[in-house]
């Protein structure tokens, strides 16, 4: 059935000779010094040397031994473009390590005495397992740490006095209570300055990128004719050039950095970062260059809506339709539509009669408020044009839900069982209800933000998990099944068996053998349950009973992993509401002035006047590799339709952490650059390389 | 064996008129308008009312019949003059509830979607009892939600299809990971920003009440002759007074301030205020009165060492064990003696033979390390000085843990078994190596700050503890007992019965029964179990089976409650460590200054010369109701017999977080002044009586 292990091997080999090539591909890229002092590059050097061998020797013995190494292939992945957040993670997981580390001595420190102490209180106690040898007492209160034991630790040792309670309330109000949040505390500290020095870093970086980008651009321009060879030493501008920036210049600085934007987009984007009322940029303008380059360009639009330019009858059906769409009474009457479907699902569900299967079965309330639903997604979608409707966060949920519920109907109809789950979500319409309050509001934005980061740190936690399944699966596969575990303290828990109690026979079935790590699958659903901690420890006393007692070391290893970057995910969470609200608190105004509906985001404006456009579109018809010109023809062909004179462009882009970051450390970004500005740039860690969140302008691009 | 309900309502009713006539003084104190107005008052005399009404039916009935109001006692125990702090924490409480039951709104939403989708997924398997009804589906949520019963819950499905795993990941990821730690977040942000708005209030509080004084000071003096009584309006100072406070009137005003303050520390106090040339003070002078007044003066020392002024042998012998006692040497030396110490201890419990009684038994090397803890201490007593040695904090820890052990020695030799427990103490001596990093030592000196607010946080708790208690005594105590729930699906934690296994007999026994509420202390270990949380529906669902299912509405409401007030503990936590951590990364350069050894805290100088301590003697004569002139005398006594033509005194005090508050928020403080200054007071928040760390100086202070 398993195909024999010299193929998996050679397979393996294979895989390797082709990390192996890219690892040469890039020792000859780099150099040999560089490659040598890139840590990652030389770590990767050596687990893929260890795994080269291991294949060798699988090969020539011809079977497979413990192959713990496995554990560390995630590397081979993490070292690629696309994981560079994870990277981002690990290394802000390793930068929280050394307070981390102080304090988990501290708490260990505890631990230890606690253990002796207990073992001298409660060894004398021949019912009292969890003391009677300092090992056991160690483990005991390792667990205790993670109140998975809880009352049952403390319970032998109660029965028999009742002051013993006082050992545990202490040891829990000490390590539980005090030094597991001081730990957290030290990490949200850690994780707090880490991102201010990042994003002191980062901007640090990108206004010497643009110096040095504005000091090139400014050098190649050929001052009343004078060509530029006789100043080209590396000082400082020379006064009679023209201090600043032309659209020429900067043009060809963009058709390098940005290949794919059009000349219309170009030349708004000068136009953007163009306030001065000369025709030129200055540095002061230039310094904006990272804001303003990401923005997505429009033309506002003449009229408010997108049926305007429809038949007079036409138009005031869909007027009317707006006027209604945008009312409050109408905004209301769905709220109470939703709530009345939340009770009517409650109530429906507490009255539901098992015998009827719900995937035969539609109540008539369903398609009722599913019409409702419809009805209100058609009358938005006419009433506010599709762009605007799909733009806000909000309008896409309503849709989505709506649809999945429909499409949840046909499956119904067509009895196709599987998709009976699709008509259970319905009460996430239910959702709808916290539009309402804007506390509410500013949570699910910050969670929708916080999205990616999230995901990212789900990814670091998933590599984990597979480095430690691996090693599981190595080690435990196949240990624990139905009553394997009789002789340990959890036996009840893998047990399946008839037992009488009384006169009574009852079949006693304890399902932790299903938490075993046979295959990955398993070994991810056993790992979360550790994770989640509660009851971890039968799942570790029933691997120990079947191993050996070592076998503790990696259940304890994985829990101090996971409460590392649990506690990295907790902090990342306080760090980024707490930001979040001290930055709504800080722009209070600015926020009650936002449409509620959707967040508007950064938005840049540029007016293009009709004699501007066509000198434009003349300049760049005589600029070589003029690519993309059509977008700037359909601004002049606009204006000769609308016989407007000019028209204005809005760009827009959702706002960054790093915008809110500038908000929120405005003095000291000012005080970091007269720093900088007198030439001492401060500590900008190491190769900031994978932290930038966009590319740095390069000396080469203006060549 | 017990006392009629009678009597006990008698004596209740006693104590309730006691109350009442301590309210009616009130009453006549305040005003009847204040007395409504007041809401603590007003809740406490309804209070008062219910439970006159419930004694007085109990003195008729002569029966005991459900009186859940005795959980309200606590409110007449937190309103007096030494719960100050537990009122504060619970205003702190009460503000953090809006967002706080925001967010639990949002978690609850969550849980009744889920178990909704729970009950339609799951309810189909017979094996299934978690999801089998809609109500049992949403106590299997909620308790999930506490972690409790993790992967029983998931196992009945798991078994049965392994992808029902999902569902239970995707709702602990959303409400375990994602909402509780956002619930965090908020009371976090809450929490800072209510202690800024106190500390706020305070400090302009005091500004006023300084500003105050100063002008009523510097009215009631007589600029050249001519009587107040002519200027006695309202308006600011008049530029023909003199423009300061004299010694005379200060002294004045801290006769009535500080009545046991004597003589030298007010003049003191004064010296320590005049910062200008002239010999009054002025507003800016006076401004820093809150800082200087907690000052303890002490006269500076001439010499370093206490044994300076002993024979030359002696002061060589002392000067030697002086140095001995500072060198890095021995300290160092002493560490490794702990570190040894240590080790020894954990070596000497692995081997330990459990026949031999501890108490009965000294091992040689406790006595070597306690002799060597002994000298350690002797030496450093007579090299330092008694006064110098016992002013550290980590200096009084040795003693007492040696001191301790000594006596635990003593104990043993004696044959007094109780005292055995202090010999197991002995480990904590190891806590001295903590002392070698800087990190520890912020630790632990923040955890000694700490302490007294911790303190009252824990009063809160034990307040609210005890009110479910007394709620859980009147319903459910003696309702559990082994082999009380045979019924429930929680049968295994209450039975206790010989069960046959296979052909084995063993005592099953399920020590659950002891987590009862038949008595307070029972109730308050079984609160602390649910607090902790792990198991906690065992005791719920054993209650349950014999009560009502709506007792689970008492343990689900503890639940809420704890959390609540476990989250402001860890906001708190939280909170006063970050702001330490910011506050010594902000003072890194003092902080590296100071003395490792002891905090300094905050050090005011004043010089005292001859002339002017004979000169302020001779004023403290002739002003009446001349309080403790002695130590006035034993200052001029002192420079007599010294020689010394000037002494210089140093006022100390510990630092307080108003200290570190004033450093922190400096910039904006000096805002917030300014707003003050232009007269537009800001919201001081509701009476800040109890809020404030001293009495702010009022009006008739001076008169």
């Amino acid at each position: 059935m398993y195909a024999p292990d010299c193929v998996h091997a050679t397979l393996e080999l294979l895989a390797l000779v082709m990390v192996a090539f890219e690892l040469c591909m890039k020792l000859r890229w780099l150099g040999l010094n560089t490659f040598i002092r890139h840590k990652r590059t030389m770590v990767k050097t050596c687990v893929l040397f260890i795994q080269f061998i291991e294949a060798i020797v699988v090969l020539v013995r011809q079977t497979s031994h413990l192959r713990v190494t496995r554990a560390l292939r995630p590397i081979f992945l993490v070292d690629c473009r696309y994981c560079g957040a994870v990277r981002r993670n690990l290394r802000q997981i390793f930068q929280s390590l050394p307070p981390f580390i102080d304090i988990l001595v501290l708490l260990l420190f505890f631990m230890v005495i606690f253990a002796i102490l207990g073992f001298f209180l409660f060894s004398s106690n021949p019912a009292d397992l969890y003391f009677n040898t300092l090992e056991n007492s160690i483990v005991s209160l390792f667990v205790l740490l993670t109140t998975a034991n809880f009352p049952d630790v403390m319970m032998p040792s109660y029965s028999r006095n009742r002051w013993s309670c006082v050992f545990f309330i202490v040891y829990l109000s000490i390590e539980l209570y005090f030094i597991m949040n001081l730990l957290l505390a030290v990490v949200f500290d850690t994780f707090n300055g880490v991102e201010k020095m990042k994003f002191k870093s980062l901007l640090l970086h990108k206004r010497s990128a643009i110096d040095h980008a504005f000091q090139l651009l400014v050098r190649r321009q050929r001052p009343d004719g004078v060509t530029l060879k006789q100043f080209d030493d590396t000082d400082i501008v020379i006064p009679q050039r023209p201090d600043g920036v032309t659209l020429k210049q900067f043009d060809g600085l963009m058709r390098h950095y940005r290949p794919r934007m059009s000349a219309r987009d170009r030349f708004l984007t000068y136009k953007a970062l163009n306030q001065s009322v000369t025709d030129m940029l200055s540095l002061q303008d230039f310094y904006k260059f990272y804001e303003v380059i990401g923005l997505k360009w429009k033309a506002r639009r003449s009229g408010e809506h997108w049926f305007d330019d429809l038949p007079h009858t036409a138009f005031l059906i869909f007027k009317g339709i707006n006027l209604l769409v945008k009312s409050k009474t109408f905004q209301y009457a769905m709220y109470i539509v939703v709530a009345v479907n939340g009770i009517w699902i409650l109530v429906e569900t507490t009255v539901w009669n098992s015998d009827v299967s719900w995937s035969r079965f539609v109540p008539w309330s369903y398609v009722v408020f599913l019409t409702i639903y419809g009805v209100e997604v058609m009358l938005k979608i006419t009433g506010l044009g599709p762009l605007a409707y799909f733009s806000s966060g909000w309008n896409l949920f309503d849709f989505s839900v709506t649809v999945l519920a429909f499409l949840g109907l046909i499956a119904l109809a067509f009895n196709m069982e599987p998709f009976y789950f699709i008509v259970v979500l319905r009460p996430l319409q239910l959702l709808r209800l916290f539009k309402i309050k804007q506390r509410y509001r500013n949570v699910l934005d910050t969670m929708f933000e916080l999205f990616p980061r999230m995901a990212s740190l789900g990814l670091t936690l998933i590599i984990f998990y597979y480095s430690f399944a691996i090693v599981g699966m190595e080690f435990f596969a196949d240990v624990v099944y139905p009553n394997c575990c009789n002789t340990s303290t959890v036996a009840d828990a893998y047990r399946q068996i008839n037992v009488t109690i009384g006169n009574r026979t009852v079949l006693q079935e304890g399902y932790y053998y299903l938490n075993n790590f046979n295959n990955i699958l398993s070994s991810f659903v056993t790992l979360f349950e550790l994770t989640v901690v509660n009851n971890w420890y039968i799942t570790m006393e029933g691997v120990t009973s079947q191993t050996t007692h070592w076998s503790r070391l990696f259940f304890m290893t994985f829990y101090i992993v996971t409460m590392v970057v649990m506690t990295i995910i907790v902090a990342f969470i306080l760090d980024a509401f707490v930001f979040r609200m001290n930055y709504s608190r800080k722009n209070k105004q600015e926020e009650a002035l936002e449409d509620p509906e959707g967040e508007k985001g950064i938005v840049f404006e540029a007016e293009v006047s009709r004699a501007e456009a066509l000198q434009t579109l003349e300049f760049y018809k005589h600029t070589p590799a003029n690519s993309s010109l059509s977008s700037l023809h359909q601004v002049c062909v606009l204006m000769e339709r609308s016989g407007h004179s000019s028209v204005v462009f809005l760009g827009r882009r959702s706002r960054t952490k790093s915008d809110l970051s500038m908000k929120m450390y405005q003095e000291e970004i000012e005080e970091w650059y007269a720093e900088y500005s007198r030439g001492n740039l401060p500590h900008l860690g190491e190769s900031p390389e994978s932290d930038l969140d966009c590319p740095v302008i390069t000396q080469h691009s203006t060549n």
